[in-house]
């Protein structure tokens, strides 16, 4: 609950709410032809995020939000900001850490994403927050908002070096229009890595966090940095949602006869040209209690529930497809043969089948029920699970190997 | 302080509390006969809990409560828990971290027990709180009240493997008669563990957590799980109260010709038969200054202070005392020689003499003045202690080997 | 802010707040000729504080703190005390986690310093945080305050020995004089470390906390203890303030010859005489906007601002410069030749001249730019710096090495 400081008083101008989150899921990953030596899949349970944190508004503008997150008992952050609007001004200003402008879903909050885990494109490009600062313009209507910020390491890490950043931008257009809420969102991220490890694994787990295995790996590559292109779409018409995202990256690698400097330091494999990466989902909605996805600031939003439970109501009901495709597979060396570095970035394809239903009972209250049939092409895992026979080490592309695997979780979650 | 949303507005139904406690011990720890080679012992201060959290009502009778533990620098959890009860519905849902039904001292909130630290059989049994949900039903008078509930690994536990799980009951009956207050309960749980570590070590402290020194304890056994029966018993009468719990633990040992399938994976001695170990303790306490210690739902809760010093009075008055017994020792195979593996686990037994004086200055402040006489007999330490002439390694039951110990502690203590 | 029980009700006498601070610090320190091989200089940027905590007030005189720091994803701690002070009683009890008495800045909070730092001594006399109790006397017209206090080991440390202790006290007289407000200050403390460890290192960081590497330190000493004495002064007229600070350490080495009993352990190199090093800096600091530096009960407190921004102000903007000064070599025995142990302590000396710039635009929000001229004499950096032609390895006094070096530093802060 938010506390107002009265006008006419001392604390006019403040204001301030204790927040936090509680998401706990029960999870079972198959483990494909039972083929893959782990005790890491199966039934696990997990509490996902556990957070406390504060907001508040100070006089004049300025407004801070600062939430602390506990899961697997170590410390870890959300949002820790310093933000600042001059009364009737276009700019914001905000500082410390947050989202670097890396994409509507990964920006929204996981108390309002439609499934139980974001788009594996935002797990495997690590988009995540980062300590830095951004300046938005927000027109008057509020329907157009650009952000261009710049920031430097995550707010984890210890003293000393952290000399890599990133540029970013993310430009956005929400009209209500057609009888319903648009948007059309792009955003770019421009980021250099830390110089002495230089290199970086884009990887995604089988939607869901509840273990560490992954299906789909680059391993590491060695790399200075890599710029990300990204687009987004949305249309909420009623109780009725679509939506698609998909994100391009372009990966600066380091070359096999590359030399370096000033006590740099690569870390992965060195490939012989520049790898890109690929990812997207489309994804429809619908709430048969006639809620309407909530959608403010060019990010998603709290539902409100129509008929909560308190009210003698049936809580809101929602149902949700998603597919979602991610490629991890790249030829570096155009011509060259074999299908390992430096000429083959094996990372494998993933591929989503995702339905989720949602059943909010109060505003605050939400419990995810979520199946998922993945696929999984190429990538280092083929010739475990299909056997060295019909998939040899390191089957790519042209290699006809693939496997499936079904996933199902439960989340439940509240949040004040 | 609790904040409470006013009728008639957006907030009603809503509750809202920042909570949290602070324990600091002090505590000297004889070294019987100066004859353990450890530092560890002795003069030692030591915060024991410093919890920071929230608790909160929400429309329609959701409730929760979230609580972290940062002592020692590390982060710990209190309840994490969502719970649910409809108006007027005899049933009440929780969902989360919390205790996993595991008898009344252990429930009960570490602010309103009478000595320092829990029955030595709580902490050998390894009773903790565990992810889980659990149903009760509540008798219309609170009276009676049945439990049941399903858990698995800790809240602290990272992503992957946790297959161990508890099925647990608690059934308590708390009327009032014989002009006082009466509680009698029953408890159960039948648990597994994990079966890439199957195996458990029970062990206690010298009532006191200042220490990691044990004198008793039972080393690794291996093991698939236990099961735990234990019985609960309260009598308030004004200013006296009476109560004692007990519970007796069968272990369901690997034996050392047991060939372990599917990955399975076994730590510590195996065991030619079950082993099974006991404890428990019988206390008395006094509020001199007439205060009633405070009991509900079927838990110990706050005593009210009836001239707390903000108001000229003394404050509350109490001392205790506590007979606290744990049997650690079993010989698993009748007939069998020897006092080692695989026919006899040589924990030891441990016993207790406390007393308390407590001090509540005001309700939320509590200096709690312990002094303990131990007495262990068998376990492991004998030989160290009583030297090897009189007391050969192993020395366990048949030997008559022994030796006792003093400790004292002041706690001081607030909550909000 | 702040919620208070009004009188009348049920919370008369109960007062609560959260509180919590975020302190974020880009940073650029030279490395010194580019001669140190370090990747940990240069620009940096980090989360130097970001805490959450609470503060209330009991009725009858109770009041307590607690407050957490995550800065590095670890678990930190500011004060965490439990308070008594009797209506009108002079005397004031403390109990729990809180500074040594250890001197003006050091105990002042670091959200009221005037620099990003405090003065170079607190950082190498490892004046901090002990888990204690104090009694203060404070005069009826709150001038004089004279505290006593005994300490133990850090509130981080885990079970187990911790018999190092302190006994500390510190004198403040704070009058009304010359139109301003003066204040004289003495503190002293009485060390004893930990007798499984023996052994201290004095060492201080380039005036930033940002890197993990230091130009100047004694490495390590096998001591049993120290004490050290301290001096404070400060004056405060209109915008203007002066403010100086010393502290002297005698150090209780243990010698080459000396033999440990007990099981006690040294650490680190033996000296053959006690050693003593000494710390000192002098500050002017000046409001160009009128404001008056916060200053009560014998510490630094909040500046008020006099036109904040969100009053169409210009906010609060003020320059301070500060001297500081840090000798940690010692020649431990008279006439004895060589610049090395047990006769010599080459730590070096470290000299800073200091300029800040402070901007606050409301009460709870403050950036600092701050400008450090660093020039660092002897120690074992000189051989790396200045080339072991110039400065031989181990240059002492008598040998003329010293280098100097830039740091510059930005913090943006807020508070709540």
């Amino acid at each position: 609950p938010e506390l107002t400081g009265q006008k006419g008083t001392a604390n006019e101008g403040f204001k301030f709410k204790v927040r936090g989150r509680f998401m706990y899921d029960s999870a079972y990953t198959e483990n494909p032809n039972n083929a893959i030596a782990t005790k890491d899949l199966g039934f696990t349970t997990r509490v996902r995020r556990v957070r406390l944190g504060v907001e508040g508004g100070l006089p004049g503008g300025f407004g801070y939000k600062a939430e602390f997150d506990f899961a697997n008992a170590a410390v870890g952050f959300g949002d820790v900001v310093l933000s600042y609007r001059k009364p009737n001004s276009p700019w914001e200003l905000t500082l410390g850490n947050f989202e670097s402008l890396d994409g509507l879903e990964q920006i929204t909050s996981s108390r309002f994403i439609s499934f139980v885990e974001r788009a594996q494109f935002n797990e495997a490009f690590n988009n995540t927050r980062r300590l830095g600062f951004a300046a938005t313009y927000i027109s008057a209507d509020n329907v157009f908002r650009a952000s261009i910020g710049a920031f430097n390491d995550t707010i984890n890490a210890d003293r000393g070096l952290n000399d890599d950043y990133i540029l970013a931008a993310r430009v956005t257009y929400s009209p209500q229009a057609l009888g319903g809420q648009l948007h059309f969102g792009g955003n770019y991220q421009y980021r250099k890595f830390q110089t002495n490890t230089l290199g970086i694994t884009y990887q995604a787990r089988p939607f869901t966090q509840n273990t560490d295995t992954r299906f789909i790996s680059t391993a590491g590559i060695a790399a200075r940095g890599d710029q990300i292109f990204g687009l987004e779409a949305v249309g909420i018409f009623g109780p009725l949602h679509v939506t698609a995202e998909g994100q391009y990256n372009k990966v600066d690698v380091i070359r096999p006869t590359e030399v370096l400097t000033d006590g740099d330091i690569a870390t992965g494999s060195r490939f012989a040209g520049d790898a890109d990466f690929f990812g997207f989902y489309a994804e429809a909605g619908y709430w048969f209690t006639g809620e309407t996805r909530g959608f403010s600031n060019g990010l998603w939003n709290r539902t409100k529930v129509l008929n909560p439970i308190d009210k003698g109501g049936p809580g809101a009901w929602q149902l949700n497809a998603r597919y979602d495709y991610l490629d991890l597979t790249n030829r570096v060396q155009n011509g060259a043969a074999g299908l390992v570095a430096p000429n083959f970035v094996n990372g494998g394809t993933q591929t989503g089948y995702l339905a989720s239903l949602i059943w909010q009972p109060i505003d605050y209250v939400r419990f995810t029920l979520q199946y998922t049939h993945g696929v999984v092409e190429g990538g280092a895992r083929q010739s475990a699970v299909n056997g060295a026979a019909r998939c040899p080490a390191n089957s790519g592309a042209g290699v006809d190997c693939d496997f499936s695997f079904n996933v199902g979780v439960l989340r439940a979650a509240f949040d004040f």
